[in-house]
């Protein structure tokens, strides 16, 4: 019987994290000043475990035995070999997906969710803060500070407070606490609201509100969390790739092609990353990023220095960003819809190592009912953008009679995103582009800003 | 580390379903004149070998090569050592669930979804005709009928089709047509529209609209499907029971009780006869299906002779039931508020094999809750009652200092649910319990009925 899933028993799994600063060359973040911020500026935001971890240059980071036991709950996570997907297209390809829509909130989320409320409980951290756009993330970071005893705060972009209850009410589940953005709590919240009552909120106030809850409260026992885009988070997410690497070798085998979705880049990251070092070392693939062609950041924003949140209260970043006032076109894979991208990621994009593709909504969708009709599984509308690149592969190496290994990151199931696939089935959803002229229009800001080098790795 | 999760490679899968009809004596099913029913009175409504399969006394029964095919896009399924919840109770007893939930359609539903699929495509059918109330067994039948290329038509409960959106939209991905019911394509519809054009339709209505389209299908290319209570359902279900005991036998455990919640009775069934056949061979142990408070099917109401459902269109079965004109309380576990139970689990509980309990609603959420908070994946409220039974007898195992081993099955997650989840944690959901006057109403209807004999298997 041809084997679906290659498993990894507990005792197989990775015992660190892959850190990619190890193998490339990064320019600093700035801070206000201009200057490399230095780790003691972030120290109201984040512990100081974990703003180490995020300036670590060393290249494995044991992954701590508490984590590893909340990990077990869901992971080793299954490599599954599509084969249904390769009859449906007809491919000589061999395609593989690493599952991380097994995980309690049904995505790769909780991979950094876990160690991030682990790491803030050793340092005496009592609560979080964080912010959610559709509510994958504070779900994620909900159900991690479950398992410490940590109190958890989501401020929630009030339009998808109001159209997406069920992430609410999975918080609540968890015992988070999930509050509308903007909100009377916070000043940014209170401003916002002052500017205009009727406000729908966005990710870039949620974060100020996030941030500043976390910062002001005096009794020193908060600090903010974010979900992608830094380096840290990155690495935690590296426990994918590694598994995969280990599954594939289970069987012999070797991607040509490794692919993810990319929004803040943290899932592409964590399947991605462990294979780039391979490839730093001088190993031939193909490594692709996919994005939203609404949201362009590798495949047609320039590679900047940029503030990670809209109202500029992060340091700026070293990354490819339409910049942070950009708002991107209504798609409905609500974590692709970032403005910027992790800095490790851009990095790798700029020198080469990586070939960033972008692909449509509608094509998105298509792939997703192709998968779920030869493998069942239902992928989130972000997971879409994979498999919609994975099938373009799948058919070119078709037309070239290749028996190509093509290895993806189903990052996460779509049971709370079938709303969507609804409107797609019923035809109301279209493509977004974006023009050449909204481009230039986004691209004013950067004008007075500094310019990160063009640095080589290999 | 402590391991939490039992796997079975592919490989280890059992290759044969067990029968429990050749274990047990029940009573024939009986048609409108009072006889036991012949298979061809039923061949309209079901191809023919799924009827054999119905009554067959065969012990041990082939799984297609095709079926196990597709049951290995999820299964073998994880078998997991639930320490967290063990630790988060304090509990000397030994936790083991069997998680269901990883199939496409996020329960155990799929198991029987898929060879009735591929039975009913062996036997030359084109399009398969069932009803569904809350959406789970619709959406099942959908994904099995994608993957044999069958036509799905699933006529849904009006009020469900309108309150949940998702399970629809969910069976739209794998190209189920979805159909609210009563609906204008039937005369069974049609009546029941003009008795009440405003009715929210009942899952009796629907079932007799599923069999109407099945059967008056000129071409014969049409069949009726049922998701539950049937001799063939609970066969193909057994599945999870005989991959749980090969995952205890690795670990070299045992259960001292056995655990599942029990609508129809398929899921119970499925985990709960390969353990059953040991207890009819003299081994010591306890078996428990749970069911709602609101709706004692096993717990309160008499063994007798009953239709399956409200129309009367099928045979009698010789079932514990409330009787087919009994309207459940809406608690949220929809798959739980089923007037009957499936004959084989009726004849065992008759006879004393197993022994059925009943828990109230929000004893499920809080048990949900701790589930949620230690274990981090989110149960379907009908799961929720195993779960509030399994922490009744881990919290007895250590009042009484025991090691109990407690097996049960964890029958879907909870993603489509958390509606309801929002409403306990809003206190806004109560109890519902069955009166004795409503009890004694409810009999009535058994006045005139034959009785089923009370019959012994060992």
């Amino acid at each position: 019987m041809a084997s679906h899933k290659i498993l990894l028993t507990e005792d197989e799994m990775p015992r660190q994290w892959y850190n990619i600063l190890a193998d490339i060359k990064m320019n600093p973040p700035l801070g206000p000043d201009g200057n490399p911020v230095s780790p003691d500026q972030l120290a109201p935001v984040f512990p100081m475990n974990l703003i180490e971890q995020e300036v670590s240059q060393e290249r494995w980071i044991d992954i701590p035995q508490e984590v590893m036991d909340i990990y077990t709950l869901w992971r080793p996570s299954p490599l599954v070999r599509a084969t249904r997907l390769e009859k449906a297209l007809g491919t000589p390809a061999r395609i593989y997906f690493k599952n991380e829509g097994v995980s309690p909130a049904g995505s790769h989320k909780p991979n950094t969710a876990v160690p991030q409320a682990y790491y803030n409980k050793e340092f005496g951290i009592k609560k979080i803060t964080t912010e959610t756009g559709a509510g994958q993330w504070g779900s994620a970071l909900s159900f991690a500070c479950a398992q410490f005893g940590l109190q958890c705060t989501v401020y929630m972009v009030r339009i998808s407070f109001d159209q997406k209850p069920y992430r609410k009410s999975m918080m609540g589940v968890w015992g988070g606490k999930c509050i509308a953005s903007p909100s009377t709590l916070t000043k940014a919240g209170r401003d916002a609201l002052e500017r205009d009552p009727n406000t729908p909120g966005s990710l870039g106030i949620a974060i100020s509100e996030a941030v500043e809850a976390a910062v002001s409260d005096e009794t020193g026992e908060t600090r903010y969390s974010l979900g992608s885009v830094l380096n840290h988070v990155m690495l935690h997410q590296t426990v994918i790739g590694l598994e995969a690497k280990k599954q594939l070798e289970k069987v012999g085998e070797y991607p040509d092609i490794v692919i993810g979705c990319a929004g803040g880049g943290s899932n592409f990251a964590g399947l991605a990353f462990p294979f780039a070092q391979d490839k730093i070392n001088g190993k031939q693939l193909e490594i692709y990023p996919v994005e939203p062609a609404a949201c362009p950041t590798l495949t047609k924003a320039p590679f900047v220095y940029d503030h990670g949140d809209v109202a500029g209260y992060t340091p700026l970043l070293p990354m490819h960003s339409l910049g942070h006032a950009f708002v991107p076109a209504p798609i409905h894979a609500g974590g692709l819809r970032y403005h910027g991208m992790a800095p490790t990621v851009s990095q790798l994009v700029d020198e080469g190592l990586m070939d960033a593709k972008s692909v449509n909504q509608l094509d998105c969708y298509e792939a997703g009912l192709i998968f779920a009709r030869s493998e069942g599984h239902i992928p989130a509308p972000e997971t879409t953008h994979a498999i919609a690149q994975v099938i373009k592969e799948a058919n070119k190496a078709k037309e070239e009679g290749k028996e190509k290994v093509i290895l993806f990151n189903w990052s996460g199931h779509g049971a709370l995103d079938l709303g969507a696939y609804e409107k797609y089935l019923a035809g109301e959803l279209h493509n977004f582009e974006l023009t050449d002229a909204e481009m230039n229009e986004a691209m004013e800001i950067f004008k007075n800003y500094p310019k990160p080098e063009h640095l080589k790795s290999r």
